[in-house]
């Protein structure tokens, strides 16, 4: 029971899955591009999530000394190891609105 | 990146999967007995809770007559297709618990 628990203080949320799924299907992937990607999402918002997923190890920031500068995501050795997690995420959450829109 | 935010609608919160868990673990689980399982909920937010698993057909409810009246909650055949994933979400807590307490 309680290790259910802490994957979801860590996974919930709104966005937290949303925005790994991003990189985890990208490898590496911008702020700008992961704005996009998650629909809803505030760009102070995202800061905030992110600086949540770094504090728990599963995402990894690089700043590129780019023009303008760019900011990476990927994840870590660690948030690889939600890949498959999300994938049945994923299939589970096709499977679900399949159950739900049958009569 | 659509189905993810599906599952994501219906497991987030607080809430959702510990209750989940609960009844999954045991098959059939008493409200009084969930209440119990998952650490700091409410009699009213588990209720709340548990209506709106019902509404997504992901548990059943059965009102037993005994004495005093007894509330059953069981997975629906739809609610057992997240077995596995609450196994995996367990499996992942147990292992990112370690990772963060590591130094």
């Amino acid at each position: 029971m309680m290790a259910v628990q802490d994957s979801m203080d860590v996974l919930n949320g709104k966005w937290k899955i949303a925005i790994l799924s991003s990189i985890c299907y990208y490898n590496k992937r911008r702020f700008s591009d992961i704005l996009n990607d998650v629909k809803g999402i505030s760009n102070k918002m995202l800061s905030k999530e992110l600086k949540e997923l770094e504090i728990n190890r599963l995402v990894r920031r690089t700043v590129l000394d780019t023009q303008p500068i760019s900011v990476l995501y990927e994840l870590t050795e660690h948030g690889l190891t939600l890949k498959t997690l999300i994938t049945h995420l994923v299939e589970w959450g096709i499977q679900h609105r399949k159950e739900i829109t049958k009569k």
